[in-house]
């Protein structure tokens, strides 16, 4: 075992500042995604792919579809995780059969796969000392991805991931305590009283009772489900991607 | 930096066969969640939770809905990692307010999240000297995984974990050339000359030619595309899972 590798896994800060004077290399990129493909995934079918995008032009654009988010707009270079079922279609196609996994069955199990592989690419993007932040923004804008990147049918995006070599130290986040996300043999209930000691540690960060104060809200979940994750984002989240994953 | 880490990564491999005489402890399982829950998810909002399953009766249960895979039969303990926006929902209906996340784009998030959350947790468990296998086949049963596990409404199965100490070392399997995953600025094209290149590795293993004989198929794709993961076998996964996404 690698010493304090639990440690390490448990600092670990999300990077949204990067130093603009240093370029990720193309030769690193090629070693960070052939070692992260050695993650799981189903049934060895690889249902994923990756665009690097590092033309200013096309960044900026895609940093508009991500919302201007400072870490994608300043980012060195700007991964696109994407859902691939196309890929293996072709493979099948050029040998006498058809893929089965044209349908939204198959299109689960690509979201999957790719997720499992942009973690491990971000990760050890990290144990390599660069900067990672996930922009789950690229399935608001699936639409949009498809179009600038020219992804065809059985491509869509699940996660954007800004890249580059890290402006300063960050601190990791807050998160749950384990007895909130662990269950024994079978699922427990959540109640007021648990739920209230799972999340008084985060309700009483100085952040979150300067974020009341800002939106001027009583509660922090209310700023989570009525400010930054409204019910009319993730319906139409959810119908454009609908509409993508059943074809 | 950790020296080596790109080849652990890149040498990493898939345990199915678990020492019985072996118990994975508790503390070592809170250390890993605690630690792996440091992976990125959307929003700090976590939207996942796993069920950890040690009882002999109920993990033989849980291993005929993974169609009784060896590696689900013989593991020390089974994770059930779940997609739950359940929790989030808990909290939002104690703070007054109601989440935005009970539909299909919110499930299509928890899946992400989860999906991250039990690579984290894989990865690490691998470092710290355990063997893992993951069951995708959590989807396939869905409805049964969640009438064993008392998964209630805004909870499903995303990815089963069987997890051990390792009976013997196993060997890294083949990937995709990088080329094949990676596309630059745009997305490049899919041709016969390209997917002939890539996945002619994969289909000169000595295995693969071995699974043409026993299986009697002209191509390793049919074998994929006609026994593992034929359209009915996505199509009822799909069927089922967008009715519960869509809850």
């Amino acid at each position: 075992m690698i010493p304090d590798i639990n440690k390490i896994f448990a600092s670990r800060a999300t990077v949204r500042d990067f130093d603009a004077s240093r370029n990720v290399s193309d030769e690193l990129l090629d070693e960070l995604i052939a070692a992260a493909a050695h993650a799981p995934n189903t049934g060895n079918m690889q249902l994923y792919s990756v665009v690097v995008t590092r033309g200013e032009e096309l960044k900026n654009e895609l940093a508009g579809l991500h919302f201007n988010q400072p870490a994608a707009k300043n980012c060195n270079v700007l991964l696109t995780f994407c859902a691939d079922t196309a890929r293996f279609d072709s493979w099948c196609r050029a040998s006498e059969t058809a893929s089965g996994l044209n349908n939204f069955g198959g299109a689960v199990t690509a979201i999957v796969d790719t997720a499992i592989f942009a973690q491990q690419f971000a990760q050890l993007a990290e144990l390599n000392g660069l900067g990672t932040c996930f922009l789950g923004t690229a399935t608001y804008s699936a639409k949009g991805f498809i179009e600038k990147l020219g992804l065809p049918e059985g491509v869509f995006p699940v996660l954007g991931l800004a890249v580059g070599y890290p402006a300063k130290q960050c601190e990791a986040s807050d998160r749950l305590p384990v007895e909130a996300i662990r269950h024994n043999e079978t699922f427990g209930p959540y109640n007021e009283e648990n739920i209230r000691r799972w999340y008084s540690e985060k309700e009483n960060l100085p952040e979150s009772k300067k974020f009341l104060e800002i939106n001027n809200k009583k509660t922090l979940a209310q700023i989570y489900a009525e400010i930054r994750y409204p019910e009319p984002l993730n319906k139409a989240l959810g119908d454009d991607l609908l509409g993508i994953m059943n074809k």
